[in-house]
């Protein structure tokens, strides 16, 4: 099946839109008209893994549940396009045992060993290039690579003596020690003017490409605090953050993975759907007479709980009545930065596929690695960029290229590019979360406020992983245990037997 | 309430059985005798956080279940006493984010800011005291103790250049490296002959030390390969197994954490339970007619499923029929080797709370940590035994009491004992699961196997966090999802409608 989210270009097709996916889900729904009061128990809007997590556990639950998703497939800013056979991870990509939700989930349906190392250092050119300038390359061996980027973070992150560890000892209660909350309202750019004086040039310019490809923003609009975030999940250390953020992907992809929560809550008989659904407004009734959700083409659904998943930086294209509460409402209106810009190359050089650049700050792809084979033989290169010095991959292909091509110039051939615009998408606005200064001590309570008989539950306001895959199934866990709370798991006709 | 399980000595007192706990069940049952056929969708056999996990999962997801347990509480081999308001933990203890299934539930139960450090440094001796002989103590900071430590783990755990990630990439799937098999073959005397010339005195005794604390078995008894698991499960490095191994607990203790399972399953209204009931006999009906577990005072229960999470060293007393295959009957007869004793001693010496001592091999008791302050202002040390220089702390007070003393000679009176002889536990037979050389590659898969309308669910054979609480939890998620996917979460009341 084809989505229509994402493109690709080949020098013989040039850019199309859409590509194919397991995740796109047909047919689009299956209520029909008449069926569409339910009742239902709940309604659950998005089929990210936030979503796709609530859906599973209250179907299962025994809850009557109603999923609208705005676009033609499930896996949200989380999917996989298969193309020739070969998995391209359009957004979120990596996971890793460390991640407690993603791993439990990936342990219950069986894919602990459905996992692929995305660095294979075994042949090839098998070094580092790091470009400062669009004029010269610096080469260096992987171990040197990670030693420039270790002593460049311990330096970036150590606040306190311990590289955080006493700053923030608990990092799912980030103000468990209050004056964290100077570190969260810190940007980038003012941690690096503290220590800018111990860093060397390559250091820095290693250092900021790394930080901001985590934040996909710029070095003035990204928290520093929420940097240390990242830094203390991965265990306080440069090959904590290696293994966690950016090592292990499925083989088959993200979408095979998804699909799993998808037939588990189909199978229940318990679920209905409707795709290329997008939402116009949450009402919630008074007097208890549930939550009304009308689609933008005028469809209305009602139910006794609505999981509301949007995204932050779509929440506020939403009309919500009563309104929301104000903090919500700053930081929907605030947004996240993350802008990144995520490119898959398929290069003719076998030997890239153990190779990893950094061309920071002149290029606009800043970060790349080999990720794979594809099965013509090529590498697969996938390619970094940052709302720093953004480019928006479809709208010129041949600035795309170049940018590819800057990576390491005169190395290889481009045969294929696949990509979404994330910045573009209606559906998103955006990457992964990531927080401005000062917005985590700010809004996160806030955001992860009910309203009424709304539950929101997004990654965008996860306390462990937040941002990840991890992140969003940890807000889909607690939105279905909200529910099953309220509505009750205890059914009359067993209660009378016991 | 208070368990027939544990013992408590004071110097008023003398030694008695039996402690306050949480976890104990009252009434032992909710079922009555005409009752008690169900009929039931599944029994799940023992109330530890495996039985737990598989029960909630179960009742959340509409099965009518029959939990037996032949003890008087929850958590079987993790559960806590509160004396005076200020919890012991018995046996299972210590949990982490990087531990994915207990992390989840943990979040999942909103506990995620109930933990507590058990290390404080911040005032009193705040040293590291190792004693590798009776008449003498040297003295370290804990910053020279970790280096000590690390030093010698990375000697005995680099066995490939990479301390281990290259043998052990995916520690979920231990035989990846199919070379691997050789180190789950080596006893850890086999590696310590193998590295011993690189090993200062002090090394030594600490790693030993150390590696027995973790397998509470003897140096020649122990697998390398299983510690080399551990190793990997904690990220490869001596600062992730301390803080996955020995850094958090629940600062209500581990029967306040069990309990969340036990009331989301009573509150299904689908829980029946029987406590005080242990299993004689499981017979798995020909012709499909489900399972008969028989009590040992001859009652019986039949259901469409077992789920079984005894114990490995326990299984041998329970008859199965049809009889079990030979892989789990030799294992089983084999069993683990983990004969730790933990003792908890409450000692009259405020400034031990920041003291960590190693008392090897000469000491009874080789391995203690300041762990609490308890209501009264005194130190709450926990103290632990292997089977390499084994006491039953029950059986001799005084000696148990000088294996305390012998840890830091002269500087504490002990107010308080407290523990559970694993050991001689009939329902245990030991403490958590440690492989044998060579049992993981020969009989894991074995164990793992389901027998008929048995599923077999125990962290002792979990392939994540095998022998923690979060190998329970993924053993009873898994067994959870077998009976689900086997008996279906379809109703056919809704079938209907959508």
């Amino acid at each position: 099946m084809t989505s229509r989210d994402g493109y690709q270009w080949t020098p013989e097709t040039g850019l199309t839109q859409g590509v194919p996916s397991l995740g796109v889900i047909s047919p689009p729904t299956n209520i029909k008209d008449e069926d569409k009061d339910g009742p239902w128990d709940v309604i659950v809007i998005g089929g990210g893994y936030c979503g796709l997590t609530a859906t599973r556990d209250l179907t299962v639950a025994g809850f009557k549940t109603l999923l609208l998703e705005a676009r033609d497939r499930i896996g949200g800013r989380s999917w996989s396009s298969n193309i020739d056979g070969y998995p391209y991870e359009m957004g979120g990509t990596w996971v890793h045992w460390h991640q407690s939700h993603v791993w439990r989930e990936i342990t219950r349906y069986k894919m602990h060993n459905a996992l692929s190392p995305s660095f294979n250092f075994s042949r090839g050119v098998n070094h580092f290039q790091l470009r400062t300038n669009p004029t010269s390359s610096t080469y260096m061996t992987h171990e040197a690579e990670d030693e420039l980027l270790r002593s460049a973070l311990h330096k970036f992150t150590n606040v306190d003596g311990t590289n955080g560890r006493t700053v923030l000892p608990f990092p799912h209660d980030m103000f468990y020690v209050p004056e964290f909350r100077k570190y969260d309202e810190m940007s980038y750019a003012e941690r690096i003017e503290q220590i800018k004086d111990e860093l060397s040039l390559n250091e820095r310019s290693s250092l900021e490409a790394f930080i901001l490809l985590c934040s996909g923003g710029r070095m003035e609009n990204s928290s520093f605090g929420e940097f240390l975030h990242w830094w203390a999940m991965s265990g306080y250390t440069y090959q904590g953050c290696m293994d966690c953020l950016i090592s292990y992907k499925f083989t088959e992809g993200q979408s095979a993975f998804a699909r799993r929560f998808w037939e588990e809550a189909m199978g229940t008989g318990r679920l209905g759907y409707v795709f290329e659904c997008p939402v116009r407004s949450v009402v919630d009734e008074k007097g208890g007479r549930g939550v009304r959700v009308t689609a933008r083409d005028g469809r209305e659904f009602v139910a006794k709980r609505v999981v509301c998943t949007i995204p932050l930086n779509v929440l506020s294209t939403i009309q919500f009545s009563p309104a929301l509460a104000t903090e919500k409402v700053s930081a929907m209106q605030a947004g996240h930065v993350n802008m990144c810009t995520k490119v898959h190359a398929e290069v003719d050089n076998k030997d890239m596929r153990s190779w990893t650049g950094i061309a920071y700050p002149f290029n606009k792809l800043c970060y790349a690695i080999g990720d794979g084979t594809t099965p013509a033989g090529n590498t697969h290169l996938v390619c970094f960029g940052t709302d720093a010095n953004h480019i928006q991959p479809d709208e010129d292909v041949r600035e795309t290229l170049k940018a590819v091509g800057e990576l390491a110039p005169g190395e290889f051939g481009v045969k294929r590019l696949v990509f979404h615009n994330w910045v573009k998408d209606e559906f998103a606005k955006g990457a992964w979360f990531f927080s401005r200064p000062g917005m985590v001590s700010g809004c996160l309570d806030g955001l992860r406020e009910r309203h009424g008989g709304v539950v929101f539950a997004n990654s965008d306001w996860a306390l462990g992983w937040r941002s990840f895959i991890d992140g969003a199934i940890e807000e889909g866990t607690r939105a279905a245990r909200v529910v099953l709370e309220e509505l009750g798991t205890k059914r009359d006709e067993v209660k009378a037997r016991l």
